[in-house]
């Protein structure tokens, strides 16, 4: 929408004109709807197929009872247990509506008319919009093997830059960085420098020499790791992440956040769900067995991807994915066409049930061969 | 905290350093364990004390089903609700995690360092906060009989003024602007300036000339009305509210917004609660009953009070009310003290139930005549 369409841009801070207004996407029901279809199959949000354990199901009950109740705008009890979970200060702790608002605070606080962010090709839709919501210049690293390549992005990082973005590992690639890389890169940084390393899919990692960034907090002050209930533990409903860092910066990120931007439920969700290693193994490994199986459907179809340590895949089409995803649709198969990332030829597909994933490659095999 | 003791305030934007650090209040299980009580009342934060209503209730349990699925992130049968109860078009509202939320779009969107923001004196807490975040400049209009002075809000607005803030009814003080004074401030303001006007209280109130500027968004484009879930809907919990505009100006409220910042329970139970009129009844005519209830005892204790058409009530102790506080918290009552307000001599109550209520007026006479 140009400024002659939308008078209001006229008295709005200036870059809110380069923000993409949000289209709405339609719900599932309303998709199948207008579709004709039923019983959709939706591998298109990397969420959990298996959703929240039982212990956090049971904490939500309980919570239940208080709904007329703000929430507690501390996260007194929440940032106790995650504190305790990873062996830090609950002073330490930046509680968000998700991950993405914990992102969003980075950039309210360090970035503005003038400064600038890093981040690399590929890497996560969020960072380029929280860098232009408030204004501040977004330089992009060419990507490497459809990863991170930290020398390009070293190379971008200017007295100007104030804070650098890695998914670790990234969405939608499912690419990754090593302990040693990472750790080396990090240290590089100048202390007018941020480093935000996301963690949204750590839990589904099992290389051997895969970072856990919120171990470095203490000797890197500059960095902040952000960690979401929304993947391993099955809660994407309920809206909640967190940031690990330097209490000084937690500090400063807390002083933007909205008092009550998590909810009672989610709160009481995130609890009970830190502790239970039980759910997250179940998910790790049907993880693990549906990725084994949609890469077997994968190499079957002759379909090259971009390896992944994630919960999803990112599947190459040698083809434009614009008409093979609407063919999908209309069978019910719902995956994450990724042209925004700069891959018009891939499909991101979410690891589902044994048998979602099953749907989702005859459909393929189907709309391939047609 | 000065810059000497946060290093990280040199690298974040300079507004910034203004903002108070918020400090987690403690719930009230934590609170209950330090001061060795149990059972007591919190009439603290203007909550509903009968919760949501059966239809909320029986909306969420639904929707608790799917916590592993992301929330609509268009908000597309929550819109589709609440345009249908205002009769204005799902591309005129904007949902927010809580009006606070919605409030914060404002600011990001029309507020930045060089232009400003005018509210009044016992203005609602959130509007400062809001400015301060963006680094714009706040202008205060000293209050009349506790309420806004519209004139002197008049005065304050310059070709700098992007934003004027009005709370109807007021939070804290209850006070109200007839739909007369009201329309006219906002015909009278240039089209360079947006108005919120906060309705967060509109259900509680009854009086004939009370307005419902929603019914005004066609008329003034550059008008925005806010709605909460969290006071007569009894849903604080879960954290939901929404603007109503022109949709020019909702399209660039949405262009900040995160796109799952209301989560999935929030809004099935929000879809539910908009058309239970039965509900919203029976919480207003609890509300009426406890106003007359406490203010009978303030009358009889022989205490002030600023009059309220809100489900709170902000009594005059005559004497700093930070003692007489501690000494209700010591005996199991939780108010909110108004100081930051400007208001060191008051203490606002929120109307509870019949108990919680006498409660409140027990212990209050036992304090005072201690």
């Amino acid at each position: 929408m140009s400024q002659a369409d939308n008078p209001f841009l006229a008295i709005a801070a200036p870059w809110i004109a380069g923000l993409t207004p949000y289209v709405p996407g339609k719900p599932v029901s309303e998709l199948e709807r207008e579709l004709g279809i039923q019983d959709s199959v939706k591998l298109a949000s990397n969420e959990n197929p298996l959703g929240p354990g039982s212990r956090a199901r049971a904490a939500m009950n309980l919570a239940l009872a208080e709904l007329g109740r703000y929430p507690d705008g501390g996260g007194y009890d929440l940032r106790r247990a995650l504190a305790e979970h990873h062996g830090v200060s609950p002073a330490s702790i930046t509680v968000g509506n998700g991950s993405n608002d914990v992102l969003d605070l980075v950039a309210r606080v360090f970035l503005q008319p003038g400064v600038e962010s890093v981040f690399s090709e590929h890497a996560f839709a969020v960072y380029p919009i929280a860098t232009q919501s408030v204004g501040a210049t977004a330089r992009v690293a060419k990507a490497r093997d459809y990863g991170h390549d930290l020398d390009a992005m070293a190379a971008l990082v200017t007295d100007k830059t104030r804070v650098v973005w890695i998914a670790n590992p990234n969405n939608p690639t499912g690419t990754w960085l090593t302990a040693t890389a990472l750790k080396s890169f990090v240290g590089s940084l100048p202390p007018t420098c941020i480093l935000v390393v996301d963690e949204a899919y750590t839990e589904y990692v099992s290389e051997p020499d895969f970072p856990d960034a919120t171990h470095w907090i203490e000797t890197f002050p500059n960095l902040i790791v952000t960690r979401t209930f929304s993947k391993a533990h099955g809660l994407a409903a309920l809206r909640i992440g967190y940031g690990i860092s330097d209490p000084k910066l937690a500090d400063l990120l807390n002083r933007v956040r909205q008092p009550f931007n998590v909810n009672a439920l989610a709160q009481a969700a995130a609890i009970a769900a830190i502790s239970d290693r039980e759910h997250v193994r179940a998910s790790v490994e049907l993880n693990r067995a549906g990725i084994k199986q949609l890469i077997g459907g994968f190499d079957r179809l002759g379909l090259g991807y971009i390896p992944s340590v994630g919960n999803f895949v990112t599947v190459d089409l040698g083809r434009p994915a614009g008409p093979v995803n609407d063919a999908l649709l209309k069978r019910g198969v719902i995956l994450r066409p990724v042209g925004n990332y700069g891959l018009p030829n891939h499909l991101r597909i979410s690891i589902g049930t044994e048998d979602e994933n099953a749907r989702c490659l005859a459909a393929l095999e189907a709309v391939l061969a047609a």
